[in-house]
């Protein structure tokens, strides 16, 4: 049943579409959006489509980012020799928060997961191995979330790098088992890089 | 620090601007974005900006609506004799779940609350009054939340309104005293709909 009018109603179709956003938060944020001023209706909405239409992935290590390479690939101050795999770009903003790691990163936009039907070759790992080829990396530090999944993407990993003479280390437990690499606090990171052991 | 890279970090920061809407949620909303399909993010982006263009006050009843009147105001079937005064257009939504009213509103838009510094010239009473002259009202039900100021609000429109020979009734407090209308089942607004009493 159509309670509100149509563009009204539309809204919060869309708003409920957002992951955790109930029907009651939905109406919400509509009928906060109805009583916004206009400019700043605009600026979100234009938000939106810009952060959908401007982001792109880093040819080289996959980060999301608007120009390409991103800042943290073009940035000549930062260790070569060093590569942290994480999965997510949110992973790179919380290593990053450390202010500690100063080499490069390479994000896999996921894990291998065979329950859910991800195997490595849907993940960026070839992409890793290409710059692996091209890059004289001297250490593969694996910052994968310490799950299930996390691990066994670990542990393929090493497997794959280490018959190529590089130097394959794994972030320690310092993480609580099961957790998300992006929700751990700073020192918890820094006490994961600290205690990375050869695999 | 700007972690992201710039159309995220603003998409971010306008996420942050909506009720309930914290950094993490911002974050993870902002995210989910990115990676959906091009076409569901403009039918986003377009929902927000249409409902805010769109919408407009009815000039009958005061409620938020995208046609002049709105289309309760234009129903023929609806009893123009009842109007039920209530604080929101999520309230007018609210009675309407019960099916059982037959009659108009009119959306007062807030209610009378000094504490915030809103006085009677600042809610839609005038509206509710220039429509008693042109109408033939039989009963004017005030369903203003049963609240300090919604109570406040009821009182002062009944002194105002008596005068001219109109039946002035209240909602049974059947709602929960300190309550909100919105957020009420239809039971309990019904109950509060039978048991009203003339002021």
């Amino acid at each position: 049943m159509q309670i509100y009018s149509g563009p009204i109603e539309r809204l919060i179709e869309e708003f409920t579409k957002l992951p955790g956003i109930g029907k009651k938060t939905a109406q919400r944020l509509a009928f906060h959006v109805i009583n916004m001023n206009i400019s700043d209706v605009e600026k979100l909405s234009n938000a939106i489509l810009e952060a959908k239409k401007e982001i792109k992935y880093c040819s080289i290590c996959c980060n999301i980012t608007d120009k390409n390479p991103c800042s943290i690939c073009s940035n000549k101050n930062r260790d070569e020799e060093v590569i942290c795999v994480v999965e997510d770009p949110r992973d790179v903003a919380a290593m990053e928060r450390t202010k500690e790691f100063k080499g490069k990163y390479h994000v896999l936009h996921g894990v291998i997961s065979p329950m859910d039907g991800v195997g490595p070759d849907m993940i960026k790992i070839k992409e890793l191995i290409e710059r692996l080829g091209n890059q004289s990396v001297k250490e593969i530090i694996l910052a994968t979330n310490p799950t299930i999944e996390g691990e066994a993407t670990a542990m393929y990993l090493a497997r794959l790098i280490k018959p190529l003479g590089i130097k394959v280390t794994r972030i320690a437990h310092g993480l609580p088992v099961g957790g998300d690499l992006e929700y751990a606090d700073e020192v918890t990171i820094l006490k994961a890089l600290e205690g990375r052991r050869e695999l």
